[in-house]
């Protein structure tokens, strides 16, 4: 654990100066060392990925529409479990004592208050069970395929112990690109970021042999196949979402091999640099698999107007990924419950003024793309003026 | 009031600098206190939509005419009430006492003197009556449906009795989301700025219970409905307008339902943060419309040719907003009226040059969207150079 | 007269720094005053067509070819009158004292020196007969009508008497707009910059009634109309070409009036801002009239690349302006020589390149589009790692 | 050769600060003198096609694929010879020893450390036989025509003898025009950089007569036509590639006159400026030739993404130049063999996540364009919170 306290430590309440729930970025500029924010808000190689799925909300406007009755209105949905409260989740975020020295402990503690699904990382920095008692009724475990099956399958079983509702493979990672905004910040990975999940496990076996690729042979050796996801299918009970789907195809493949919902997603932006936004993709894998299928997002959601976007463009509800790391550093679960208290909101008041009084109103219907000439010199010739 | 005196107090005349009507905005930056300008000048979030508004504009270009008789042009029209000497119309704004101690009272003055329509505030800083004894003749009544229809009903009954023209009921902000760039810049509204029209109306009702959304039970609780509109209707035979239409579907709804005429706006980029610009919604109302209810336009207007371009695109006339501010804040009256004489000359410069002798003439034909690839390196490579 | 020596008065030879005939543009920055050369490089209102024009370029690529042969190339063409050297014409510019003490003069000697056709403008500084003294035999007259059509039959008159090849009448600025840039910049045109060419000739008659349109009724009461345009062609064997012409109907109808020839032009963006690119015009003009009839373009070139674009969408040849006044301000008729020297050879290498031996070969098929979505983050991140 | 020691022959290593190829740039910016860095850097005229090189690889994204087996993965190729280890090859660059002066010997040591196919230039700084000792078994010869053809046939027969396994002829630069950021920056060709495999050829003949074209009658007089091309491929039994092809006409052309392959390039934005990105020529050439024959891309790669891109749209394999220069101004072969290694693991790690286990895996629907309003004022918003 980090022993040396985060400025979080000493607050007391809600910071000064967070108007919305993107403000808490902002901090944790300011809170964190500079290579661990990089390390953070960075994305894999050049950031071409992470800066797509920040673009991409700006290529769609969404339509005001007058005098609906929404005072009846709600964020309630169900995803194949018990009723959520709303469709903001807590992305699975690995080795959260870098920013916290109690990590997924405030995180699941801010989940609990705000009535959210929190997705437990493998790669936690405290054990799932600890999670699991911290935090509230609803919880998922986020799995990442292990050398052996044998551990895998150790997880597995843990989870469904620990009252995991659901496991989300995350299959878009095999290998993760190296940030190069965090390399040349000069970040590592502090010695106390350890996956508490995996003590006792194997290690992965020795890789390449000389003359081998280092990625093929190596790296990729391990890497999991469609019978490795079969496989676990068939090992358990609880439903299994896949987390990292991008091409239409790969989620038709995966709905047919009986996946319980897939989570549209480059990871953030820190797997495959190049990769297209996240929102780019989601309308094309919604088509393909229809409605029977629950679809979440992750990818770039900052405010409110931009959860509207992604399910008005096909998502049952959204993962928040880095948002839920700089409030958890700015103000522990405190500041995580804040966030997302303030997310809810913009998303309410966003329904509100689109006319949706449920989440089954946002559809592609309340949303106009951009015209393709939108950026003009106009705001240019504005800016002399001041 | 404010007691203390603005720069324009001391002004005795046109100030220098002012070039065009935009120039209001620079000196305006100067004059007002940095918060005060953030609150103005902003819109609701992230400003997505007002800068959407700027930037629409740039979108399209305006065909040259050459040679085409406009000796006897004019910029007259009617828009079902006495004529109108130009198409310009001073848009509903509240706490004027803001930026300047006298307010709509010197915003009234200057309509007089330019022939100008004034669109009075429900907000407004003096009462409807004292702003209607200072102005001219042709004057209409900005109305916020209140919480109970006794109150909105003694709104009307005093706009008719003060001989107000039209109502233009404002239904697209149920909601107000914050300007993030006002809150950064600790803007408060000075206690003095309340609404005069509204002293000794019943305050609104208490909001949500605990558990409710603050949002859809609470402020959405006293949101007008259609049958609000359809009451208000029938209890007074002015005209009644709706201010905030974006949707054509809307659009043909108020039609429908016996509305007087449309305002093409989203609240100068106010309300919803991620709405269309308005001039990106005009051409759809328009077209669902038809030729037979008038349509007017407001959204970001700064120039002549930014109101040649709505009317082009189908507005029968333009509301001016943030400018309004900007030179009465400047310099009062005498800064109204003259943003005003040069807003009207710069319209008539472009319809000379564009071949346009009357309104009528000013059509979609008269416009070229810009290409889509327009934004390209060669300027970047220009500015190498010097 | 300008009495004061500009930098170009010491120079003896071609100024050190110009690599290419653009370069000119940033050391008439340096060696004119701030203001002279806001008038110079700006355009009216915000410089937004002035922008467009530049924009325009940089949305066309030109196909490379390989293994033609091109040793006998060459740029020679005929506009009607005698076969002119190469495609690049001195367009007219006023007032050519402010940057240079014999303005005109010089500007005649390097269009002597260089085989190139020059328009002299009816408000040149100099004499249209001292203008033809100094020059060579190629000029044409550029044209303003008159208040009254005996001032513009005297000046006519002269100009056939002078030997001009050709009238050039100028029909897009009826009204010319401020420019902002020239504006801000204080500005003033100097005293001993009058039109030579209109001395003795009547002053236009007083302008508006009051409660009349300054614009309208002012400015615009004098403008010509399309039975002055018929008239002028009856009055002069001079082929009569229109400069100024932007929309295809309006190329339409001058060509049916019996125009020798068409000048797609916006005026350098100095009059009405907001028109159109005028390479964005050109194609739809050269469609509307067919090859039969001669277009020359104006509006941005700065470089051979531009003039091959130019012609690639329909011109014949193509004006100078800004570089012309930059290059006269910089080093007087060396400088004009130099830099359409330099312009010359950068288009004979781009025809070169592009396969094309002679102008003729010059088409569209030289050109393919940039994508719409050209503008990408690669560049920006780029940018980071430097 | 150039006596002043680099900064590179003091080092003993990887040089620090390098965790992509694309790195070596920022750190040959460092290493070498100003003018040297532009001229390198630098491309035609204003940078145009330059830029536009790099910018077409951020108009597609690589859609990422889940569970593929890729553990049999591979780079291997045959272009027609020897199978290639992996599709890097080396373009060819005149003079390296303006950056390091052992130059192309240390490339070619480089080449055959990784397995690298080396295209050794006509303009190298040293013989082609003293590089083709130095390197590896696979080499192949940059031909640039000389005026005469007992010149080209005696480096032909040279090239034959010294084992190089095919001729790439360069058609692109009859005429180069000069870079405007090379002059500016200063940069002069060092007197003891010439090209060692012309001593002893004659000089080329006198050019244009008086009044002759210094371009048509000067520059293009000796350049090449079809009949040369067809002359060279009967002298030599190596296969003859061509290198510049951009026009697809231009590709049939030569594939009907027994080209062994084609190169898509626009000579690194070093020819016309203003010619379109090479990606952007690539589809229309790769569409024309068909299948059967090879194709390589060059232009403007500087990522293993970039290469992945460019085989999907329709290259067999790549030339890498600036990355090449820039890491041997850093560390000579060993700075060449480590960009390689670095530039093959990239293309690797994404060849992995986009499920592709071969370079025949790589196609075009492993691709998905921008959408054309990609470029969103939402990046700007977020600058502002930070």
């Amino acid at each position: 654990m980090n022993a040396q306290p985060t400025p979080a430590e000493a607050a007391t309440g809600i910071p000064a100066g967070v108007f919305c729930a993107q403000d808490y970025e902002a901090l944790a500029a300011k809170a964190l060392a500079g290579a661990t924010m990089a390390y953070i808000a960075g994305g894999a190689g050049r950031d071409q990925t992470l800066d797509a799925n920040r673009a991409a909300f700006g290529q769609w406007s969404i339509w005001p529409r007058l005098l609906r009755d929404v005072g009846a209105g709600h964020t309630r949905l169900s995803l194949g479990g018990p009723a959520l409260a709303h469709p903001l989740l807590l992305a699975p975020v690995a080795f959260q004592t870098l920013v916290h020295p109690r990590g997924e402990i405030e995180t699941a503690r801010a989940a609990h208050a705000t009535e959210t699904c929190m997705l437990a990382s493998t790669l936690s920095s405290f054990r799932l069970e600890d999670i699991a008692s911290a935090g509230g009724p609803t919880r998922w475990f986020q799995l990442y395929f292990q050398p052996s099956r044998d551990a895998t399958l150790a997880l597995v079983r843990r989870a469904e112990a620990a009252g995991y509702g659901a496991l989300v493979v995350t299959l878009d990672a095999p290998i993760q690109p190296a940030s190069l905004r965090a390399l040349r910040a000069g970040f590592r990975m502090p010695a106390d970021c350890v996956p508490a999940n995996l003590a006792g496990l194997p290690a992965a076996p020795a890789t390449a042999e000389p003359g081998d690729s280092r990625i093929f042979q190596g790296m990729m050796r391990t890497a999991p196949g469609w019978d490795d996801f079969d496989w676990l299918r068939a090992q358990t009970r609880l439903p299994v979402w896949v987390k990292g789907v991008m091409h239409p195809d790969d989620a038709a493949q995966f709905v047919q091999r009986g996946a319980a919902g897939l989570v549209v997603s480059n990871h953030g932006g820190r797997s495959l640099d190049g990769a297209p936004a996240s929102l780019r993709a989601l309308p094309a894998v919604r088509a393909r698999v229809g409605k029977g299928t629950p679809v979440l997002f992750d990818g770039g959601i900052r405010c409110g107007e931009d959860v509207f976007k992604a399910m008005a463009l096909g998502a049952d509800a959204v993962l928040i990924g880095r948002l839920q790391v700089y409030a958890l550093a700015v103000a522990g679960a405190l500041g995580v419950a804040h966030m997302l208290k303030l997310l809810r909101e913009e998303l309410e008041a966003c329904m509100a003024l689109a006319g949706c009084a449920t989440l089954a109103d946002i559809g592609p219907d309340c949303l106009l793309p951009k015209p393709a000439n939108a950026e003009s010199p106009q705001r240019a010739a504005d800016a002399d003026l001041h």
